[in-house]
């Protein structure tokens, strides 16, 4: 995976913020300076059909398909990680309702699970989802959803990976205990997707939403994806029927007639210099296994705790990410009195990572352009910086 | 303002279609360059602080104050114009209901009343927002409204100028119709930001949405807009309180306390690439009077009237739009057999306009770049045209 190091533009910093966002792909310069010139500049207009515009959320969502283990024709991309959780969660509640589940008779699907641990915007918006369709919400620790599962759970919104500590939930388990009680799951990939394999298929998610600017390097806002299991589009009842998403966007019908397949879940005219900067970056991936990702993943994150119990003085920091594999994304946590005046002294001497307060350092290991090297020196600077200070 | 001409990248051929995709700013290549390259590339994730990429919605926003005649502080960019008009239209039903202008007690604000005339998307978005908070929906041309008004209505969602005709509405008579019913409005200035004066304050407009790839310039799906007037922001409820919204985003809380201004109008995290291309795009107006756009538009479409009157075959075009000045938006729209083809023709002829099902041709007038010469060889050829075909 070391000949992937290339396609991006490093310098000497050692950048542990790829899980916030990614570094610049270098073949994107040259795309978007194309694109504004020659796609928007001479064609104009007709850069709608003739450059592809109008078909770029569904062409970017088949990119990133492999990549979450997804066939072809189930993610779009478009409008940002917020806007697609108010999708998918107020889809997935009106799936459930449809009843098509054997819910037993006279029980209302009116209880939405939420990921207590979540990144707090998931939890606004499934707030918001809730409102809107009469649900009471419940936030509960993935560990718990099992347990707290029951005939009016309609939906269960849940991070693949945790944001902050950087634990990865058992999404096959989790999505099987949901799928058994009648409801549907809605995973959100953020923290996830580019940094191990997810097997959205395989093991039968319902619905997922992910951003691309942090391991799938797409730019800083680039769009986010929907993916709807292609059994369950013909019955997805989006809250945001936008034109675009329309059978004949063309036609302009008064009444609303929702597109087949994955291209029900668009909404508005797509940013189109965001989410073609987005396809470029993809082109990173061609001819990686995720699951070569994924071993280097693990091995970056075991050698950086490894360095990290060599140079770091006795009784600093605490790790907070999990030692199982199966239990570990591909960021780590340490938890550190003074984290946000050491996270400056990381920076000052190049090595970025992240401060999340109050007391949390998180590093994100990104497999495609991070070296061992890099990884021992992240370790050893946050050992001289920490006994820097008294 | 034919100064104005040489910030376009323009070529030989007549561009009547800024009213679907403005003409390229030629600043915009060299900024974004350097957002790639310099922004993302080099400075990553410190760009969300050190280049402004984290206030741009609002930053944007009051560049477009201006030209829409807004104070600052009202208007955020992001997002879709069907994202916003969701927001803005549940928004305005929810202030409806906060029941602060004397509704008649028991009576439930439980009606939505949407442009008959729209563009579609706005149509199908207005009906989600009905479905979803229990109101019901109707159809009414603008002209109806004031007596469709009652107290059960609590929002109108209007077009300031008809996409398809190019009819401008008045605004300021319905804004004060609406604002005597107790209910809300939600102007969509898609087809009117950029070409004429709104006068979103001095009119006492309530909310409003518009898109920025047409006569603001903004490139291909470039955000859209939200306006909240100042003394409504603190009532203004968001069905999509996304993180960037919050009050103190960063602080990770679990419950959701919307910001102060218009930054509660945001959602997720913003598509920086498409909003700062727009930011760019925008200074082409530095010095501008709408006034004066205004001005020079009703000349470009009174001549082009005569233009067509005096080279088009008698009764083979019949004009759509209205011929009195206050009736009249930007463009011009023409009745005519077989408009698809001869839009072919025309654009084969280097004149592009646009086509909308069944049977009109559009032509759209962007007083910045746009020159009478221009104008006399459309209507010129499009009677070369006509006058080819049986």
């Amino acid at each position: 995976m070391a000949d992937r190091r290339a396609l991006f533009a490093l310098d000497g910093t050692v950048y542990l913020d790829g899980n916030s966002l990614g570094a610049l792909p270098e073949a994107v310069p040259g795309r978007i300076a194309d694109v504004i010139r020659r796609e928007w500049g001479e064609l104009r207009i007709r850069s709608w059909d003739e450059s592809g515009w109008w078909t770029a959320p569904e062409r970017i969502g088949d990119l990133i398909a492999p990549l979450v283990g997804a066939a072809p024709g189930q993610i779009v991309v478009g409008d940002s990680t917020s806007v697609n959780v108010f999708k998918a969660v107020v889809g997935a509640i009106r799936l459930a309702r449809a009843g098509t589940d054997g819910n037993p008779a006279g029980t209302a699907r009116d209880e939405l699970l939420v990921d207590a641990s979540t990144f707090p915007t998931d939890g606004y918006i499934a707030a918001s989802a809730a409102r809107m369709t009469g649900c009471e919400i419940r936030a509960v620790l993935p560990r718990d959803v099992p347990q707290a599962l029951g005939p009016r759970t309609a939906a269960v919104l849940l991070n693949h990976v945790d944001y902050r500590g950087g634990r990865l939930h058992d999404l096959p388990s989790l999505t099987r205990a949901v799928r058994a009680a009648g409801a549907y799951t809605v995973w959100d990939l953020c923290h996830s997707a580019g940094a191990l394999p997810v097997g959205l298929d395989a093991h039968g998610v319902d619905l997922a939403v992910g951003c691309t600017y942090k391991y799938l390097n797409g730019g800083p806002g680039s769009p986010a994806y929907l993916y709807v299991r292609r059994d369950l589009q013909p019955l997805f009842d989006s809250p945001l029927p936008g034109w675009t998403g329309h059978a004949e966007p063309f036609g302009m019908h008064r009444g609303y007639t929702p597109g087949e397949g994955a291209l029900r879940g668009r909404v508005g005219t797509p940013e189109i210099l965001s989410a073609l900067a987005l396809e470029e970056a993809l082109t990173v991936w061609d001819g990686v296994a995720i699951e070569e990702v994924r071993a280097k993943s693990l091995a970056l994150t075991d050698f950086f705790l490894e360095c990290v119990a060599r140079y770091v003085p006795e009784g600093r920091v605490e790790v907070m990410t999990p030692a199982a594999h199966h239990e570990r994304g591909s960021q780590i946590a340490l938890r550190c009195a003074d984290a946000e005046p050491v996270m400056a002294g990381l920076i000052a001497r190049g090595v970025v990572g992240d401060f999340r307060a109050p007391d949390t350092l998180r590093f994100g290991f990104t497999p495609l352009y991070l070296s061992f090297a890099e990884t021992e020196r992240a370790a050893r600077v946050l050992g001289e910086v920490l006994a820097a200070r008294p």
